[in-house]
């Protein structure tokens, strides 16, 4: 079933026709019969679930629990906290009809039952907040409910006209926490908190490196009073948002009157977060590592972390693959998963092209002549460094290398990432950056909502955040000559 | 938070109230502001989360993956396979517009934008067989793409018009498995496969004794040739359809035109199955085992098998605790999921209550002066003995124990259903039954659809299923006389 006829175009040639085909063929997504919808296929779906899981992890660790709330948001509740319904009015696919019937001018065809139209139209979910604070009403009476620590796995629906795979599609996965507190200093500490899990989850699992900071107003999540952010960088120089968590103050409190009685018995509006992170980290994932031979996975994401293939002349399989076991088992054992590709209908050339494309870190081609010599031929995916290492000791040895891995692909990843920071202090040294070395740029600019706009018209860079973590540094915008206190993250983003 | 102040209904007074109020007060779920959908709390998330874990490591023991499609179905998909269009048709929420707009007569109100009105348009998902059979024709050649085994976890819609917490909602949880298989008897193979891992987990995880069983044509799922189930009895002796598997023959393949070419190279159309079970369950694992004080839950899915409870005089708390956290530890150390519940604020017998009515398993009350006895005081959820037992072997005590529990429970719905499953052989003892001690009647009907239609409307009994594990016996239509060739399964159901 993989198409390994054709070479996958190179990053070089065309960055987001190699991003495409690659998710395509290495089996991680497709398009659907619905616009703008996507099929995860199985081998996607295999790290997403790894990803879940290990987020699902640490957010339980901080003290968070999963719920479920309704996929619908009746209209009146949609519309009650007013700048988030006006953010997500535009892109929002709308239940009005709760039946269909034949239709009677074409026999065997359907058609919308006109006399089965809703009420009141049902919203389907672009984000949760609405459904989930008309419901915190109910929960929340006094300071002993709080706070409200929760999380939802879900899917969420977004009316994008221009979708790609992963990265923008009208469906997507993903979890969103919200989260109800008695005072504005809890709240804000458990946003920051998030952001802290978010950035440990792609630094340490994804080998992501990223960029905390905190969005302008413009950029802000619509309901939000701050939103913070991840931002990471692609291989073609463009950013990506990888994940945001939003301190609500008490505009959701307010909207759905939900309020606690202090410990003095005196009532007060809650204070609110919001955060996620989707299936947009897949294709982060792909394109932060990935090469022109295909995915470059981080072991501790990878579905398959080894695959062994056995080189042996015809006959011989059976006899091979019995001196194979034992090394097989030994890895298991130590938590390693495995793949023994021994289809006798594929040439070892074939199997290493499709490992390679689907990004197993590491390849054990096993031969009898290798194993008589007490040697293994390992291959890491990452730097395509072949080794011959002793049998003797193997499973040790593959167990080290996935953990040299992990940390290469970060370090690379981090290295990429400095060499395509710059600082710049004038605006055309800023646009010829743009066009001819794309990266995060680290500029001066007044801070007012007039000059972002500007910038971003001009130029279709966008200020990705401010940095939380770095040092201020006052100077003079680079566009108006206005004073600017801190230097903002710069770049064109996806 | 947890509305202790009354008592709850009893199974006695009222069973359908006493259902309702439990799943409310024991913090399962509740209704929410969309009509006929619920929110899942999170202590009902977690016992579904535990569902979910187990299942799918049955899934993937049994050689399948999980992928996603998308929620939407569009029109002329989900009419493609005639009957399945027809069988869902009457019941599916349907999108028709992609964007709101600010209402020109209603100022801060937002209104369907009439010129968003979709081309063609979207049925939320009821199942997934139409979206996901119009994407196997890609995946699909040759028999070597074969099988295709998948499951999806997901949210389904169906527009039910009266409904209940888990049993019967607009918008449900599950998963869905579709495979496409080379051969009639493979397919078939695949279906009674996943009814035997549906069965299995329900008896060994949800300690639900279940019948297996091949539904008759009237209750066979749209679209598929046979339906196999397992059937469950509740306390009020109704029955509870727990998980279907279906044989859908070539019905799929040919509406959506899934062909591959077989050894020989001729194409031939695929063989498909589809099965799932749902949130029902939760609903199913209630009914079942849980009485008049609350929740019965089996320790392997409940989400605290062990609750600690401290015993003691004002000012003495810490230093009981001291003592308590080695037995805590102990406990957590053989995998026992552990709730200490140190809260000063609540007495012993306010804790008890709680904890008793969300169904722990076990309860330990400790006490300076049982520990400096070398004892603890031990309480059984499922029959409600107090012991005493050895500090010295505590834990080991207590693993024994949560293992005795899950097989009680297990036993005692087991003699529930024997001492409520009835052989019938005329049609008044059928009614009298019914109405004086309901439960299964295993009789004899004359197989047709219109016996079968006139027993439901005049008892609003239905054939549960046709036995495949009890040896057929012929007799004569307890209706029309006729000959039948073997007993069906009758109850009311939910």
């Amino acid at each position: 079933m993989p198409p390994m006829s054709k070479k996958l175009p190179t990053r070089q040639e065309d960055y987001s026709l190699w991003y495409n085909e690659l998710v395509k063929r290495a089996g991680l997504a497709e398009n659907s019969a619905v616009r703008g919808c996507m099929v995860i296929k199985p081998y996607g779906y295999a790290i997403w679930e790894k990803m879940q899981r290990q987020l699902d992890d640490m957010f339980k660790r901080t003290g968070h629990e999963n719920a479920y709330f309704p996929l619908f948001v009746p209209k009146s509740l949609f519309e009650a906290e007013e700048k988030n319904a006006e953010g997500f009015a535009k892109e929002c696919a709308v239940v009005t009809h709760y039946r269909l019937q034949t239709d009677p001018d074409r026999p065997g065809k359907l058609r919308v039952d006109p006399n089965a139209k809703l009420e009141e139209e049902l919203v389907v979910r672009p984000t949760s907040e609405a459904i989930i604070w008309s419901t915190y009403k109910n929960w929340v009476q006094s300071y002993r409910d709080l706070p409200l620590l929760i999380n939802q796995w879900a899917n969420v629906v977004r009316w994008e006209m221009r979708t790609r795979l992963f990265l923008r599609t009208a469906e997507f996965l993903w979890q969103e926490g919200h989260t109800a507190h008695a005072t504005a200093e809890e709240a804000v500490a458990e946003t920051r908190q998030m952001l802290d899990v978010y950035a440990e989850f792609a630094e340490e699992h994804m080998a992501l490196p990223v960029v905390k900071g905190v969005k302008t107003p413009n950029e802000r999540f619509a309901g939000a009073e701050d939103t913070y952010c991840i931002e990471a960088l692609m291989q073609d120089g463009k950013a990506l948002q990888a994940g945001t968590s939003h301190f609500l103050g008490q505009n959701f409190a307010k909207a759905f009157d939900v309020q606690f009685a202090n410990k003095d018995g005196v009532r007060e509006h809650v204070w609110g977060t919001s955060w996620g992170v989707s299936t947009r980290l897949m294709g982060a994932l792909v394109m932060a590592h990935s090469d022109d031979e295909g995915l470059v996975l981080p072991p501790k994401l990878a579905p398959i972390q080894v695959v062994i293939i056995p080189i042996y002349k015809t006959g011989e399989l059976d006899a091979l693959l019995e001196r194979i076991k034992p090394i097989q088992m030994g890895l298991i054992a130590r938590g390693i998963s495995v793949k023994l590709d021994a289809r006798d209908t594929e040439r070892p050339g074939f199997k290493f092209a499709e490992w390679e494309l689907k990004g197993v870190p590491v390849r054990l081609a096993i031969g009898a002549r290798d194993l008589d010599a007490g040697m293994v031929e390992v291959v890491r995916r990452d730097t395509k460094q072949k080794m011959s290492l002793p049998l003797a000791d193997i499973v040790a040895s593959v167990d080290q290398l996935l953990t040299d891995i992990q940390t290469n692909i970060y370090e690379r990843a981090k290295s990429f990432r400095a060499a395509h920071t710059t600082r710049v202090d004038s605006y055309d040294e800023f646009k010829r950056m743009l066009d001819e070395e794309p990266g995060f740029l680290l500029a001066h600019y007044d801070g007012t909502s007039e000059t972002e706009e500007r910038i971003k018209d001009e130029t279709k860079a966008t200020v990705r955040c401010l940095p939380l973590n770095e040092a201020d540094e006052e100077g003079i915008c680079m566009v108006t000559g206005k004073p600017s206190p801190r230097r903002a993250y710069f770049a064109r983003a996806y």
